[in-house]
């Protein structure tokens, strides 16, 4: 392992965005969205992910002029055209939407399709995330961050690398049965929802996802189901739905943030049942993974990461040599 | 089993209610929802539990007097004071104002703190509930009504009596080991949250069910966590919290209805994993149960849930031959 500092990740993929013609604000976007995954400790969603989006602009798949647009609004919600830029160009652009409504009237509610990536459905309904974030005190927060699928894909491609069987109740055969084949998942069958079997509330899971498909592509009138680009297919544009909802906690009960805190530590303070595993509230393995970069003064990049990126065609673009040698 | 009339059933759970004290209006909104729990086939929420709430009627852990209050108000959002009301009067209160505020700006976000009748937590988080209905073209809709455990207790309860072990994956014991002992879930182990296991997602089941807990309790500033009173405990009231939201969809991409449609149409015509088990959406097995109430003119109640009700005090206070005769 290497660990590069954080500016210079962020700054290295803002150059190789804007190199393959993203423009300087966008590819900032892009960039700290990667970066900050990495810090979380999501690798999968990170520095690794770059060439996907290096790809989608030079093939056009993804636009890079224009900015997103509001079709539709009322003092609470909009309805945007992501007008197939950049995910968390729209993202953001959506978001500081919502928290500007929310300050005003208490709930900001924007929908957004033309949204160009994204994760996708490969049967019926994707692994449709979910995120929640709300403030504790002293910077302390929950975030929930999931996907309804019982698993990302990531970890059944990981277990399938390996050569190992994937647990039950993670993804079933093309024949829609439950198996323990990584490969028979990601040939022709695919993740299950969280619950797993029926018996164990997968029909919960499955509910939960379509909820996710009803506030994202259904109510934006994006793509939708069955018709949502299937992962790493750049035939055509994705045409994506996003939902981002801001509640201001001024608009309810008075002292949010001390509940909050008060919430975080109960659950914490809680006997784990095995000793050896404390119990965390979402967000805290993110936490430590971050508190473990500040403290080494960068993100640690497992080798394999850096060769990938220093053998990608980035390589002629810009020298990242930097990041190896970190 | 025998059949007894919706009309006659809803009339006598409000007769029940108004000769403990209940207003006339708030019989109604409460005999309506725990009529419609048995129609949609739910009987362990329906006229299986009126003697619950003529106790907490009769003991005063329940108000009569008064109405719910709006405490704080935005255009898109108000905080309400359910003033120990039934949950039913608080919920209606509730969900009303929260479609008036989507008419007028597409969202209404309403919070109730205040309210007496809730699933409540045996742990540290309770079943939390996540309810979801969007419509779709002639009638059709998807509804979606989902603790965030893995099960409702009832279910474990019911296979305790019969002696049965409980799947794995439902519930923990005292140390928060998952276990297939029924009695050792009730007592004082737990329900464990959608997903089970950590291998299966049940990380996520809990991260769901604390958000439930953000946007309810803590949002309301009503009681939390491990505050919320025991289940059937009727010692204190309970001040539970609650959150509402209506979504307007005309304020987002036209077409939500027929989109609504397609995507029900698009998970209901998948080829089923098991030729016997036809793949539904949320809200068709309720779906199907109105049906047969409506072929049959009736709801069916087992013998049990009659012998109950007539062995209770309500027997004094009206003749229920009537349940048992149709």
């Amino acid at each position: 392992m290497s660990a590069a500092s954080c500016l210079y990740v962020q700054s290295f993929i803002e150059k190789c965005l804007t190199a393959v013609g993203a423009k300087p604000h966008h590819a900032r976007s892009l960039a700290e969205v990667l970066v900050t995954a990495d810090c979380r400790g999501h690798y999968s969603h990170g520095l690794n992910r770059m060439d996907m989006y290096l790809k989608d602009i030079q093939t056009g798949i993804c636009a890079v002029e224009g900015e997103p647009l509001v079709e539709k609004e009322s003092a609470a919600t909009a309805l945007v055209d992501g007008n197939n830029l950049l995910g968390p160009v729209v993202g953001n652009f959506c978001m500081k939407l919502a928290i500007k409504k929310a300050k005003e009237v208490g709930i900001g509610w924007v929908v957004a399709h033309g949204e160009s990536h994204h994760f996708s459905a490969s049967r019926t309904l994707g692994t449709n995330p979910l995120s929640v974030a709300a403030p504790a005190e002293h910077g302390d927060s929950f975030v929930l961050d999931t996907a309804t699928s019982a698993v990302a894909l990531g970890k059944v491609e990981l277990n399938e690398r390996r050569g190992d069987p994937i647990p039950d109740g993670w993804g079933c055969d093309p024949e829609g049965h439950v198996t323990t084949d990584p490969k028979s998942v990601l040939t022709g069958g695919g993740l299950v929802p969280i619950g797993g079997s029926e018996a164990t509330g997968g029909y919960k899971g499955y509910g939960l996802g379509m909820m996710v498909e009803v506030f994202c592509g259904i109510l934006a009138g994006a793509q939708y189901s069955k018709y949502v680009r299937t992962w790493k297919v750049t035939d055509r544009v994705a045409n994506l739905g996003q939902c981002f909802v801001a509640i201001n906690p001024e608009n309810f009960a008075p002292g949010f943030n001390e509940r909050m805190s008060d919430l975080l530590s109960i659950q914490r303070d809680q006997d784990p049942a095995d000793p050896g595993s404390p119990v965390l509230a979402p967000g805290d393995p993110e936490r430590m993974n971050i508190k473990k970069c500040e403290e080494m003064g960068g993100i640690p990049y497992h080798i394999n990461v850096v060769k990938y990126i220093v053998s990608t065609e980035t390589r002629s673009l810009l020298p990242c040599d930097k990041i190896v040698s970190i």
